[in-house]
């Protein structure tokens, strides 16, 4: 069983190691809460998964060591067993689906690991590398559910005590539970008064729905842009912890982890991955009950894909009103164009593109659609804009 | 003249309102140097002109401050003003060109100011300022060539060479020139061995172009993406100042900047607005001698519009292989739509937008073009599915 001795342990093992990442503070994300981060997400690697797999790794006997290490990832935690790995002068097979983004891929080479890509998904990665292990006798580095490597995440707790003394609530990312479960262990054990809430993904809750059920559930399907926290069945260990030390787990959206992200970016200039965002999303979304107490959010990683992230602000840019696509019907005549682009810049909209159709059953036979993709300030310019349309005789459709 | 002890008296003053921001390391922003970032974008405000504003408003006269003081700026000053008065108890005023984003118009409310938009630009905001400050007997906080600002933003050195005892190399953003005038002359005067580095936007080199000169010279039009530092003429006071104490001032070009503000957000999960990215750029770039040298790019700033944060990351997506759009000319049958989409598909790449057109004066009478925008994994993956194209006899023409 975990001891809190262990968890001192790894942070003196960790020392010069893992960053001891900034508590930042947060003071807009939920007005009238007192809110910061403990960014992981500026962690070497861009995630907390250093922490434990540097300590796994460092606590193998010197036979192990020498039989070298093996991990299933197609992400952080693949990135910290490579690089604890190549610190402890040790060899390290990382399996990964065949469809893991290139830039993961390469970072994990980038750390001295030997990439195994196997084709399929993350169960086919998983299988592979079970096999590998058998075959070569490589020790097998859990991604959540080893006592190791819930000792090293449990360090963040005791770098948020040091950092936050009179912190009064701390909220956490849920995958398999691992980080929690290292962090709900050290902050409990030394400051039992305060407050450790866990987020979920409502499209992946499966620690969530196990504690509610009082036992482990295996979820079929889980799909969520947190990627991260994706996971369809928590650990024996970490189930085991989180039932004891957790005060509630909470899920939140996939809108409100893109609304979280981008928050993030917007007020704290910080990139957080879908699973770094959940613990902003639960509090900007008052999904936990921090109202007028000194709260950390654990931002637990950074690797977001930019694709992803382009998505992302494209979407929450849409939402807050600073773009909109506007389209509108029109007489198929000369001028017409002009006219419509020249009343949106009158009124201040930046026009993105524009898309002319004169073939299009929903319009009139000598009629035509264009649809104009514009930037905007916000709710009230779309609709100053969408007057002046009117106003100007022009058939807005949407 | 400026003294080191007014920079000491400003770090006092600065204590537990200005972050202490970190100094992160950069590992892989260039390959063979030793980078670390200072990072102000991390700064109360979201950038380091909250110091040089709240040093010099915190040294008004009793008699001054009862007065108020006022500003113009189309960003980050406006901000650091707004707080810096709401601070020191003292009514500020701040002069924003009428189309300043709407974002910066609330966080400068936010921060306590009073706002006035005037109709017009930056030029005409200032014209205005001048005329109210004049009126009502206001104290004007200029925004870089003032001793006090000056000595502020110098207090960034002096925590430099703090956190990094061991530096060599420092690479400051310019605009005016009153960050590097603060940071060069701390630097310079207690480590003169430590190297201070310049960068300006090619768009608006009004500090190389004057020491090139010697003299001060005005630039008619400033025009890039580094809004931050997009100004016309440097300051009396910083033009003397870099003249004696910088050690080399070099331009960056915009395509640069977006390669830094990218690379700030993939590899350190860091945002950072343009003028925030230009010493990231210049040590990416190779354009000022520290390979080999342990290096402080200053990270100024990371206020930036994500209308424009999306443009950068489109961009960089494209130059990076990882969006493209090809354009393929087919006979107008049915079917040939799919087709093309199925290449893409069986190879890998998704699909973001589709346009099919058939009226087009370059394609045949019987024909027509789609262009199709797809996600890929870089320029490798773009070409296997071109080259599937091919074979699959489509014609791509671009």
């Amino acid at each position: 069983m975990l001891e809190i001795s262990e968890i001192f342990n790894a942070a003196a093992v960790l020392k010069g190691v893992a960053r001891r990442t900034s508590v930042i503070p947060a003071p807009k994300l939920r007005p009238g809460c007192d809110i910061y981060l403990k960014t992981e997400n500026l962690q070497l690697t861009g995630s907390f998964k250093l922490r434990g797999a540097y300590y796994k790794i460092s606590q193998l006997t010197e036979e192990e060591k020498k039989r070298g290490v093996i991990a299933c990832s197609a992400g952080n935690h693949a990135q910290g067993v490579a690089l604890g790995a190549t610190h402890n002068g040790i060899k390290s097979l990382i399996c990964l689906p065949a469809g893991a983004p290139l830039s993961k891929v390469e970072a994990t080479k980038g750390y001295g690991a030997e990439v195994c890509l196997v084709p399929g998904v993350y169960d086919d990665a998983y299988a592979r590398a079970l096999e590998l292990q058998k075959e070569h006798g490589y020790c097998f580095v859990h991604p959540f559910d080893d006592p190791k490597v819930i000792a090293g995440q449990g360090t963040i707790g005791l770098e948020i005590l040091e950092q936050m003394p009179d912190v009064e609530a701390v909220i956490v990312p849920i995958g398999g539970g691992g980080l929690i479960s290292g962090v709900a262990f050290a902050i409990k054990t030394l400051r039992p008064d305060v407050k450790v809430y866990g987020v979920q993904s409502l499209g992946a809750p499966s620690m969530a729905e196990s504690l509610k059920e009082g036992k482990l559930c295996h979820l079929n399907d889980v799909s969520t842009i947190a990627d991260g926290i994706a996971v369809k069945e928590p650990g024996v260990n970490t189930f085991e912890i989180c039932n004891k030390y957790v005060d509630e787990v909470v899920t939140v959206s996939d809108d409100e982890i893109a609304a979280a992200i981008l928050a993030l970016i917007e007020q704290q200039k910080l990139v957080a991955e879908g699973a770094g965002a959940v613990a902003v999303a639960a509090a900007m979304f008052g999904k936990v009950p921090v109202d007028g107490l000194k709260t950390v959010c654990l931002v637990s990683g950074g690797n977001i894909d930019v694709n992803t992230l382009s998505r992302v602000i494209t979407r929450g840019l849409s939402k807050s009103g600073r773009n909109f696509t506007f389209i509108v019907d029109l007489a198929d005549k000369p001028g017409q164009l002009s006219g419509v682009c020249s009343v949106i810049g009158n009124n201040g909209g930046n026009i993105i593109s524009v898309t002319h159709e004169r073939i299009n059953t929903s319009t009139a036979i000598n009629g035509c659609t264009i649809r104009v993709e514009i930037e905007t300030r916000d709710m009230e310019h779309i609709n100053t804009i969408r007057k002046a349309l009117a106003e100007a005789n022009y058939n807005v459709l949407n």
